[in-house]
Protein backbone atom coordinates (compact mmCIF):
# COMPACT_ATOMS: atom_id res chain seq x y z
CA UNK A 1 0.00 0.00 0.00
CA UNK A 2 1.44 3.46 -0.89
CA UNK A 3 1.35 6.19 1.78
CA UNK A 4 -1.19 8.05 0.49
CA UNK A 5 -3.37 5.03 0.55
CA UNK A 6 -2.70 4.23 4.46
CA UNK A 7 -3.32 7.88 5.19
CA UNK A 8 -6.30 7.39 3.32
CA UNK A 9 -7.65 4.84 5.20
CA UNK A 10 -6.39 6.15 9.07
CA UNK A 11 -8.55 9.38 7.46
CA UNK A 12 -11.58 6.82 6.96
CA UNK A 13 -11.30 4.45 9.62
CA UNK A 14 -10.12 6.02 12.91
CA UNK A 15 -13.19 7.81 14.17
CA UNK A 16 -14.99 4.68 13.30
CA UNK A 17 -12.24 2.29 15.66
CA UNK A 18 -10.95 4.61 17.98
CA UNK A 19 -12.24 6.49 21.36
CA UNK A 20 -12.38 10.02 20.93
CA UNK A 21 -10.52 12.62 22.99
CA UNK A 22 -7.86 10.09 24.34
CA UNK A 23 -4.59 8.86 23.00
CA UNK A 24 -1.05 7.08 24.19
CA UNK A 25 2.71 7.92 23.91
CA UNK A 26 5.67 5.97 25.15
CA UNK A 27 9.24 7.29 26.29
CA UNK A 28 11.40 4.51 25.70
CA UNK A 29 14.59 5.33 27.07
CA UNK A 30 17.55 3.14 26.45
CA UNK A 31 20.82 2.72 28.14
CA UNK A 32 24.02 1.15 26.06
CA UNK A 33 27.80 1.79 26.56
CA UNK A 34 26.78 4.83 29.29
CA UNK A 35 24.71 6.82 27.15
CA UNK A 36 21.20 7.63 27.60
CA UNK A 37 19.02 7.56 24.30
CA UNK A 38 15.35 7.76 23.25
CA UNK A 39 13.38 6.01 20.77
CA UNK A 40 12.19 8.56 18.56
CA UNK A 41 9.96 8.45 14.98
CA UNK A 42 10.43 11.00 12.40
CA UNK A 43 7.14 11.15 10.21
CA UNK A 44 7.18 10.91 6.84
CA UNK A 45 7.24 14.78 5.04
CA UNK A 46 8.08 16.28 8.61
CA UNK A 47 10.42 18.10 9.91
CA UNK A 48 10.05 17.41 13.92
CA UNK A 49 10.58 14.04 15.24
CA UNK A 50 7.48 12.31 17.59
CA UNK A 51 7.49 9.64 20.27
CA UNK A 52 5.82 6.57 19.54
CA UNK A 53 2.00 7.20 20.24
CA UNK A 54 -1.31 6.14 18.80
CA UNK A 55 -5.17 5.91 19.45
CA UNK A 56 -6.99 3.74 21.66
CA UNK A 57 -9.23 1.08 20.13
CA UNK A 58 -12.43 1.27 21.15
CA UNK A 59 -13.21 -1.97 23.33
CA UNK A 60 -9.63 -1.84 24.35
CA UNK A 61 -8.23 -1.42 27.20
CA UNK A 62 -5.88 1.40 27.60
CA UNK A 63 -2.31 -0.50 29.30
CA UNK A 64 -2.82 -2.80 25.58
CA UNK A 65 -3.38 -0.39 23.63
CA UNK A 66 0.25 1.37 24.79
CA UNK A 67 1.45 -2.16 24.05
CA UNK A 68 -0.30 -2.51 20.67
CA UNK A 69 1.07 1.21 19.41
CA UNK A 70 4.70 0.42 20.74
CA UNK A 71 4.45 -2.88 19.19
CA UNK A 72 2.92 -1.43 15.63
CA UNK A 73 4.84 2.12 15.11
CA UNK A 74 8.72 0.81 16.06
CA UNK A 75 8.29 -3.55 16.24
CA UNK A 76 9.24 -3.55 19.97
CA UNK A 77 7.16 -6.14 22.07
CA UNK A 78 7.63 -7.67 25.40
CA UNK A 79 8.49 -4.57 27.23
CA UNK A 80 7.82 -3.56 30.25
CA UNK A 81 5.70 -0.47 29.79
CA UNK A 82 4.75 1.73 32.87
CA UNK A 83 2.23 4.64 33.20
CA UNK A 84 3.64 7.68 34.42
CA UNK A 85 1.03 10.78 33.69
CA UNK A 86 -1.29 12.42 31.67
CA UNK A 87 -0.75 14.89 29.82
CA UNK A 88 -4.78 16.77 29.91
CA UNK A 89 -3.31 20.82 29.04
CA UNK A 90 -6.23 21.89 26.55
CA UNK A 91 -4.14 23.09 23.84
CA UNK A 92 -1.54 20.03 23.56
CA UNK A 93 -3.48 18.89 20.77
CA UNK A 94 -2.06 20.69 17.14
CA UNK A 95 -4.85 20.85 15.07
CA UNK A 96 -2.07 22.08 12.53
CA UNK A 97 0.77 20.07 12.39
CA UNK A 98 -1.77 17.23 11.80
CA UNK A 99 -3.23 19.55 8.93
CA UNK A 100 0.29 19.90 7.40
CA UNK A 101 1.55 16.64 8.27
CA UNK A 102 -1.46 15.10 6.01
CA UNK A 103 -1.15 17.87 3.36
CA UNK A 104 2.40 17.32 2.29
CA UNK A 105 1.13 13.55 2.36
CA UNK A 106 -0.92 14.46 -0.33
CA UNK A 107 -4.26 14.27 2.24
CA UNK A 108 -6.74 16.88 2.56
CA UNK A 109 -9.06 16.40 6.50
CA UNK A 110 -11.85 18.73 6.82
CA UNK A 111 -11.43 20.79 9.82
CA UNK A 112 -14.20 19.10 11.51
CA UNK A 113 -12.45 15.50 11.64
CA UNK A 114 -12.13 13.59 14.48
CA UNK A 115 -7.54 14.13 14.54
CA UNK A 116 -8.82 17.85 15.27
CA UNK A 117 -10.15 17.71 18.57
CA UNK A 118 -8.72 18.00 21.92
CA UNK A 119 -6.57 14.36 22.90
CA UNK A 120 -5.75 13.88 26.32
CA UNK A 121 -2.67 11.78 26.23
CA UNK A 122 -1.28 8.71 28.70
CA UNK A 123 2.16 9.05 29.09
CA UNK A 124 4.10 5.17 29.87
CA UNK A 125 7.64 5.02 30.26
CA UNK A 126 10.54 2.05 29.98
CA UNK A 127 13.93 1.58 30.55
CA UNK A 128 16.00 -1.22 28.56
CA UNK A 129 19.05 -1.86 27.62
CA UNK A 130 18.81 -0.68 24.03
CA UNK A 131 21.32 -3.26 22.01
CA UNK A 132 18.55 -5.93 22.64
CA UNK A 133 16.03 -4.33 20.77
CA UNK A 134 15.71 -3.52 17.34
CA UNK A 135 13.40 -1.04 16.26
CA UNK A 136 11.64 -0.69 12.40
CA UNK A 137 9.85 1.90 10.94
CA UNK A 138 6.07 1.97 10.86
CA UNK A 139 4.24 3.25 7.71
CA UNK A 140 3.59 6.79 9.11
CA UNK A 141 7.35 7.45 9.30
CA UNK A 142 10.90 7.61 7.80
CA UNK A 143 12.78 6.79 10.27
CA UNK A 144 12.74 5.40 13.86
CA UNK A 145 15.65 5.53 15.53
CA UNK A 146 17.46 6.04 19.17
CA UNK A 147 18.74 9.63 20.08
CA UNK A 148 20.82 10.91 22.76
CA UNK A 149 18.81 12.44 25.15
CA UNK A 150 21.48 15.15 25.17
CA UNK A 151 21.42 15.79 21.88
CA UNK A 152 17.49 16.22 20.62
CA UNK A 153 16.39 16.66 17.45
CA UNK A 154 13.01 18.90 17.51
CA UNK A 155 9.56 17.27 18.80
CA UNK A 156 6.60 17.51 17.71
CA UNK A 157 3.59 19.41 19.82
CA UNK A 158 4.26 18.37 23.64
CA UNK A 159 6.65 15.44 23.03
CA UNK A 160 9.71 16.97 24.62
CA UNK A 161 7.41 17.95 28.08
CA UNK A 162 6.70 14.24 28.24
CA UNK A 163 9.99 13.17 27.76
CA UNK A 164 11.22 15.77 30.57
CA UNK A 165 8.38 14.67 32.68
CA UNK A 166 9.26 10.38 31.98
CA UNK A 167 12.89 11.71 32.94
CA UNK A 168 12.16 13.36 35.78
CA UNK A 169 10.11 10.35 37.31
CA UNK A 170 12.79 7.91 36.10
CA UNK A 171 15.34 10.17 38.06
CA UNK A 172 13.20 10.23 41.55
CA UNK A 173 12.27 6.19 41.06
CA UNK A 174 16.79 6.01 41.04
CA UNK A 175 16.17 7.24 45.12
CA UNK A 176 13.88 4.23 46.12
CA UNK A 177 13.74 1.62 43.58
CA UNK A 178 16.74 -0.54 42.29
CA UNK A 179 17.84 -0.80 39.07
CA UNK A 180 20.42 -2.04 36.72
CA UNK A 181 19.02 -5.63 36.19
CA UNK A 182 18.56 -6.31 32.64
CA UNK A 183 21.28 -2.94 31.57
CA UNK A 184 24.08 -4.14 32.93
CA UNK A 185 26.23 -7.43 32.00
CA UNK A 186 25.01 -10.53 34.86
CA UNK A 187 28.69 -9.81 36.35
CA UNK A 188 29.65 -5.86 36.75
CA UNK A 189 32.14 -3.87 38.79
CA UNK A 190 31.09 -0.69 41.15
CA UNK A 191 32.47 1.76 38.47
CA UNK A 192 30.03 0.36 36.03
CA UNK A 193 26.73 0.22 38.25
CA UNK A 194 27.58 4.13 39.18
CA UNK A 195 28.34 4.69 35.72
CA UNK A 196 24.98 3.79 35.03
CA UNK A 197 23.30 5.71 37.72
CA UNK A 198 25.00 8.71 36.93
CA UNK A 199 24.22 8.51 33.23
CA UNK A 200 20.52 8.36 34.18
CA UNK A 201 21.21 11.38 36.96
CA UNK A 202 22.86 13.17 34.21
CA UNK A 203 25.74 13.89 37.23
CA UNK A 204 29.06 12.50 38.80
CA UNK A 205 28.30 11.12 42.32
CA UNK A 206 31.17 10.53 45.08
CA UNK A 207 32.68 6.90 44.77
CA UNK A 208 33.07 6.28 48.06
CA UNK A 209 29.51 7.87 49.34
CA UNK A 210 27.53 6.14 46.34
CA UNK A 211 28.98 2.43 46.98
CA UNK A 212 28.39 3.03 50.84
CA UNK A 213 24.81 3.66 49.75
CA UNK A 214 23.83 0.94 47.36
CA UNK A 215 25.93 -1.61 49.69
CA UNK A 216 23.42 -0.58 52.72
CA UNK A 217 20.42 -1.95 49.98
CA UNK A 218 22.04 -5.22 50.42
CA UNK A 219 20.57 -6.10 46.99
CA UNK A 220 24.40 -6.61 45.50
CA UNK A 221 26.69 -9.65 46.30
CA UNK A 222 30.21 -9.24 45.77
CA UNK A 223 31.67 -12.77 44.03
CA UNK A 224 34.85 -13.96 44.51
CA UNK A 225 36.17 -13.00 41.39
CA UNK A 226 37.92 -9.62 40.06
CA UNK A 227 37.23 -8.01 36.44
CA UNK A 228 39.50 -9.57 34.15
CA UNK A 229 42.46 -7.83 32.12
CA UNK A 230 43.14 -5.55 34.45
CA UNK A 231 46.92 -4.93 35.16
CA UNK A 232 46.47 -3.44 38.86
CA UNK A 233 44.00 -3.25 41.74
CA UNK A 234 41.23 -5.70 39.37
CA UNK A 235 38.06 -4.16 40.74
CA UNK A 236 35.73 -6.95 42.05
CA UNK A 237 32.88 -8.04 40.27
CA UNK A 238 29.02 -7.88 42.20
CA UNK A 239 25.94 -9.26 40.70
CA UNK A 240 22.25 -8.50 41.66
CA UNK A 241 20.75 -10.72 44.37
CA UNK A 242 17.82 -11.46 42.39
CA UNK A 243 15.59 -11.97 45.49
CA UNK A 244 16.35 -9.03 47.14
CA UNK A 245 16.59 -7.28 44.00
CA UNK A 246 12.88 -8.10 43.47
CA UNK A 247 11.76 -7.37 46.46
CA UNK A 248 13.14 -4.08 46.99
CA UNK A 249 11.38 -3.33 43.65
CA UNK A 250 8.12 -4.11 45.59
CA UNK A 251 8.37 -2.70 48.43
CA UNK A 252 11.08 0.10 47.33
CA UNK A 253 14.41 0.30 49.30
CA UNK A 254 13.46 1.08 52.47
CA UNK A 255 11.86 -2.61 53.21
CA UNK A 256 8.42 -2.67 54.58
CA UNK A 257 6.99 -0.83 57.59
CA UNK B 1 -34.36 23.80 40.95
CA UNK B 2 -35.67 20.39 41.73
CA UNK B 3 -33.65 17.28 40.99
CA UNK B 4 -35.67 16.40 37.96
CA UNK B 5 -35.04 19.80 36.40
CA UNK B 6 -31.26 19.94 37.50
CA UNK B 7 -30.76 16.21 35.54
CA UNK B 8 -32.96 16.87 32.31
CA UNK B 9 -30.10 19.74 32.62
CA UNK B 10 -27.29 17.90 32.79
CA UNK B 11 -28.29 15.32 29.87
CA UNK B 12 -28.75 17.87 27.46
CA UNK B 13 -25.81 19.84 28.64
CA UNK B 14 -23.32 17.15 29.31
CA UNK B 15 -22.43 16.43 25.95
CA UNK B 16 -22.48 20.04 24.73
CA UNK B 17 -19.69 21.18 27.04
CA UNK B 18 -17.74 17.87 28.25
CA UNK B 19 -15.49 16.08 26.66
CA UNK B 20 -16.05 12.23 25.51
CA UNK B 21 -14.89 9.39 26.83
CA UNK B 22 -12.74 10.79 30.06
CA UNK B 23 -13.65 11.72 33.76
CA UNK B 24 -12.04 11.81 36.96
CA UNK B 25 -12.90 10.35 39.91
CA UNK B 26 -11.05 11.56 43.76
CA UNK B 27 -10.18 9.09 46.41
CA UNK B 28 -9.83 11.57 49.45
CA UNK B 29 -8.56 9.73 52.56
CA UNK B 30 -9.16 11.47 55.97
CA UNK B 31 -7.48 10.36 58.94
CA UNK B 32 -8.95 10.96 62.47
CA UNK B 33 -8.11 10.27 65.73
CA UNK B 34 -6.52 6.75 64.20
CA UNK B 35 -9.25 5.78 61.92
CA UNK B 36 -8.96 6.36 58.38
CA UNK B 37 -11.98 7.19 56.33
CA UNK B 38 -12.82 7.79 52.52
CA UNK B 39 -15.21 10.98 51.36
CA UNK B 40 -18.09 8.74 49.59
CA UNK B 41 -21.87 10.32 48.27
CA UNK B 42 -24.79 8.43 48.08
CA UNK B 43 -26.37 9.36 44.84
CA UNK B 44 -30.30 10.29 45.10
CA UNK B 45 -32.35 7.10 45.00
CA UNK B 46 -29.85 4.87 44.54
CA UNK B 47 -28.46 1.79 46.78
CA UNK B 48 -24.66 2.31 45.85
CA UNK B 49 -22.23 4.69 46.83
CA UNK B 50 -19.81 6.64 45.17
CA UNK B 51 -16.59 8.54 44.73
CA UNK B 52 -16.53 12.11 44.16
CA UNK B 53 -15.83 11.85 40.45
CA UNK B 54 -17.29 14.22 37.55
CA UNK B 55 -16.55 15.20 33.43
CA UNK B 56 -13.96 17.94 32.45
CA UNK B 57 -14.84 20.72 30.16
CA UNK B 58 -13.97 20.82 26.70
CA UNK B 59 -11.78 23.85 27.38
CA UNK B 60 -10.47 22.26 30.84
CA UNK B 61 -7.16 21.39 32.14
CA UNK B 62 -7.69 18.07 33.64
CA UNK B 63 -5.82 18.44 36.96
CA UNK B 64 -8.02 21.24 37.45
CA UNK B 65 -11.14 19.47 36.36
CA UNK B 66 -10.53 17.24 39.21
CA UNK B 67 -10.16 19.97 41.83
CA UNK B 68 -13.44 21.71 40.23
CA UNK B 69 -15.25 18.25 40.13
CA UNK B 70 -14.50 17.69 43.79
CA UNK B 71 -15.67 21.36 45.22
CA UNK B 72 -18.51 21.05 43.25
CA UNK B 73 -19.70 17.83 44.82
CA UNK B 74 -18.49 18.05 48.48
CA UNK B 75 -17.73 21.94 48.92
CA UNK B 76 -13.91 21.02 49.32
CA UNK B 77 -11.62 23.38 48.13
CA UNK B 78 -7.82 23.65 49.03
CA UNK B 79 -6.67 20.30 48.77
CA UNK B 80 -3.68 18.68 47.39
CA UNK B 81 -5.02 16.76 44.63
CA UNK B 82 -2.45 13.79 43.10
CA UNK B 83 -3.16 12.00 39.49
CA UNK B 84 -2.35 8.18 40.33
CA UNK B 85 -3.81 6.02 38.06
CA UNK B 86 -6.21 5.71 34.73
CA UNK B 87 -8.53 3.46 34.82
CA UNK B 88 -9.14 2.07 31.24
CA UNK B 89 -11.07 -1.20 31.13
CA UNK B 90 -13.32 -0.94 27.85
CA UNK B 91 -16.32 -2.55 30.48
CA UNK B 92 -15.91 -0.15 33.10
CA UNK B 93 -18.75 1.97 32.25
CA UNK B 94 -21.93 0.74 33.63
CA UNK B 95 -24.64 2.64 31.15
CA UNK B 96 -27.34 0.40 33.47
CA UNK B 97 -26.26 2.02 36.54
CA UNK B 98 -26.60 5.79 34.75
CA UNK B 99 -29.80 4.65 33.09
CA UNK B 100 -32.01 3.58 36.33
CA UNK B 101 -30.25 6.55 37.95
CA UNK B 102 -31.95 8.44 36.00
CA UNK B 103 -35.25 6.56 35.44
CA UNK B 104 -35.16 6.49 39.53
CA UNK B 105 -35.32 10.14 38.79
CA UNK B 106 -37.61 10.82 36.50
CA UNK B 107 -35.88 11.04 33.49
CA UNK B 108 -35.61 8.62 30.08
CA UNK B 109 -32.22 9.15 28.38
CA UNK B 110 -31.75 7.84 24.28
CA UNK B 111 -29.16 4.13 24.26
CA UNK B 112 -26.92 6.38 21.90
CA UNK B 113 -26.59 9.24 24.67
CA UNK B 114 -23.28 10.79 25.35
CA UNK B 115 -23.43 9.41 28.94
CA UNK B 116 -23.73 5.92 27.51
CA UNK B 117 -20.53 6.02 25.65
CA UNK B 118 -17.31 3.66 27.37
CA UNK B 119 -15.64 6.29 30.18
CA UNK B 120 -11.57 6.34 30.84
CA UNK B 121 -11.26 7.86 34.21
CA UNK B 122 -8.43 9.21 35.93
CA UNK B 123 -7.97 8.41 39.45
CA UNK B 124 -6.63 11.46 42.25
CA UNK B 125 -6.33 10.63 45.62
CA UNK B 126 -5.70 12.97 48.58
CA UNK B 127 -4.70 12.21 52.24
CA UNK B 128 -6.41 14.85 54.66
CA UNK B 129 -6.90 15.56 58.60
CA UNK B 130 -11.05 14.65 58.26
CA UNK B 131 -12.09 17.29 61.08
CA UNK B 132 -10.19 20.28 58.88
CA UNK B 133 -13.09 19.66 56.41
CA UNK B 134 -17.18 20.01 55.92
CA UNK B 135 -18.02 18.19 53.38
CA UNK B 136 -21.39 19.05 51.66
CA UNK B 137 -23.74 17.49 49.40
CA UNK B 138 -24.34 18.36 45.85
CA UNK B 139 -27.15 18.13 43.54
CA UNK B 140 -27.00 14.40 42.52
CA UNK B 141 -26.48 12.91 45.96
CA UNK B 142 -28.52 12.87 49.27
CA UNK B 143 -25.74 11.98 51.23
CA UNK B 144 -21.79 13.39 51.47
CA UNK B 145 -20.47 11.50 53.95
CA UNK B 146 -16.86 10.31 55.72
CA UNK B 147 -17.34 6.15 55.59
CA UNK B 148 -14.32 3.81 57.51
CA UNK B 149 -12.84 2.64 55.11
CA UNK B 150 -12.97 -1.17 57.15
CA UNK B 151 -16.73 -0.67 56.91
CA UNK B 152 -17.87 0.41 53.51
CA UNK B 153 -20.77 0.08 51.79
CA UNK B 154 -21.52 -1.17 48.13
CA UNK B 155 -19.66 1.08 45.58
CA UNK B 156 -20.85 1.76 41.73
CA UNK B 157 -18.85 0.54 39.16
CA UNK B 158 -15.34 0.25 40.01
CA UNK B 159 -15.04 2.40 42.64
CA UNK B 160 -13.58 0.20 44.78
CA UNK B 161 -11.26 -0.86 42.40
CA UNK B 162 -10.22 2.55 42.15
CA UNK B 163 -9.99 2.95 45.87
CA UNK B 164 -8.27 -0.17 46.35
CA UNK B 165 -5.68 0.86 44.31
CA UNK B 166 -5.58 4.24 45.64
CA UNK B 167 -5.09 3.04 49.13
CA UNK B 168 -2.11 0.74 47.62
CA UNK B 169 -0.44 3.44 46.14
CA UNK B 170 -0.57 5.91 49.56
CA UNK B 171 0.90 2.47 51.67
CA UNK B 172 3.91 2.52 49.08
CA UNK B 173 4.13 5.69 49.06
CA UNK B 174 4.93 5.47 53.41
CA UNK B 175 8.24 3.71 52.59
CA UNK B 176 9.62 6.28 51.16
CA UNK B 177 8.29 9.67 51.47
CA UNK B 178 7.07 11.16 55.02
CA UNK B 179 3.73 11.53 56.27
CA UNK B 180 2.18 13.58 59.05
CA UNK B 181 2.19 16.69 58.66
CA UNK B 182 -0.96 18.41 58.82
CA UNK B 183 -2.40 15.16 60.12
CA UNK B 184 -1.51 15.12 63.65
CA UNK B 185 -1.03 17.89 66.03
CA UNK B 186 2.28 20.43 65.93
CA UNK B 187 3.85 18.89 68.43
CA UNK B 188 3.30 14.62 68.88
CA UNK B 189 4.35 11.30 70.54
CA UNK B 190 6.11 8.53 68.68
CA UNK B 191 3.01 6.73 69.42
CA UNK B 192 0.87 9.12 68.04
CA UNK B 193 2.99 8.91 64.82
CA UNK B 194 3.62 5.23 64.90
CA UNK B 195 -0.45 5.09 65.24
CA UNK B 196 -0.97 6.96 62.01
CA UNK B 197 1.52 4.71 60.39
CA UNK B 198 -0.39 1.63 61.56
CA UNK B 199 -3.56 2.56 60.98
CA UNK B 200 -2.91 3.64 57.09
CA UNK B 201 -0.76 0.55 56.69
CA UNK B 202 -3.80 -1.58 58.79
CA UNK B 203 -1.17 -3.24 60.39
CA UNK B 204 0.61 -3.21 64.10
CA UNK B 205 4.63 -2.25 63.81
CA UNK B 206 6.99 -3.17 66.40
CA UNK B 207 7.66 -0.20 68.65
CA UNK B 208 11.61 -0.30 68.51
CA UNK B 209 11.80 -0.66 64.43
CA UNK B 210 9.69 1.69 64.11
CA UNK B 211 11.56 4.34 66.09
CA UNK B 212 14.44 3.48 64.45
CA UNK B 213 13.74 3.86 61.13
CA UNK B 214 11.75 7.17 62.12
CA UNK B 215 14.82 8.67 63.41
CA UNK B 216 17.19 7.22 60.98
CA UNK B 217 15.39 9.72 58.05
CA UNK B 218 16.53 13.15 59.91
CA UNK B 219 12.56 14.62 59.60
CA UNK B 220 11.80 14.94 63.32
CA UNK B 221 12.80 17.23 66.02
CA UNK B 222 12.55 15.94 69.46
CA UNK B 223 11.44 18.75 71.87
CA UNK B 224 12.84 19.75 75.22
CA UNK B 225 9.20 18.61 76.51
CA UNK B 226 7.30 15.49 77.67
CA UNK B 227 3.11 15.05 77.46
CA UNK B 228 1.54 16.67 80.18
CA UNK B 229 -1.20 14.70 82.14
CA UNK B 230 0.64 11.23 81.87
CA UNK B 231 1.33 9.99 85.45
CA UNK B 232 4.89 8.23 84.89
CA UNK B 233 7.41 7.75 82.14
CA UNK B 234 5.48 10.10 80.12
CA UNK B 235 6.93 10.14 76.29
CA UNK B 236 8.79 13.25 74.95
CA UNK B 237 7.16 15.38 72.51
CA UNK B 238 8.91 15.81 68.76
CA UNK B 239 7.93 18.06 65.74
CA UNK B 240 8.75 17.90 61.97
CA UNK B 241 12.02 19.24 61.16
CA UNK B 242 9.90 21.27 58.29
CA UNK B 243 13.05 22.52 56.35
CA UNK B 244 14.39 18.42 55.79
CA UNK B 245 10.44 16.97 55.81
CA UNK B 246 9.80 18.80 52.77
CA UNK B 247 13.31 17.78 51.08
CA UNK B 248 12.53 14.41 52.18
CA UNK B 249 8.88 15.06 50.16
CA UNK B 250 10.63 15.88 47.41
CA UNK B 251 13.84 13.53 46.83
CA UNK B 252 12.25 10.73 48.55
CA UNK B 253 13.23 9.69 52.32
CA UNK B 254 16.67 8.23 50.86
CA UNK B 255 17.93 11.89 49.93
CA UNK B 256 19.38 12.90 46.84
CA UNK B 257 22.51 10.52 44.94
Amino acid sequence: MTTEKILENFVIEGPEIYLPALSVDCVILGFHENQLKVLLLKMKNAKQWALPGGFILKNEEIDKAAKRVLKERTGLSEIFLQQFNVFGKPKRSDANFHRQYFQKNGIEIKSDHWLFQRFVTVGYYALVEYSYVNPRVDNFSDQCTWRDINDLPELMMDHKQILDKALETLRSHLGYHPIGYNLLPEKFTMPQLQKLYETILDKKLDRRNFQRKILSYGILKRLNEVKEGVAHKAPYLYSFDLRKYQQALKDGLQGRW
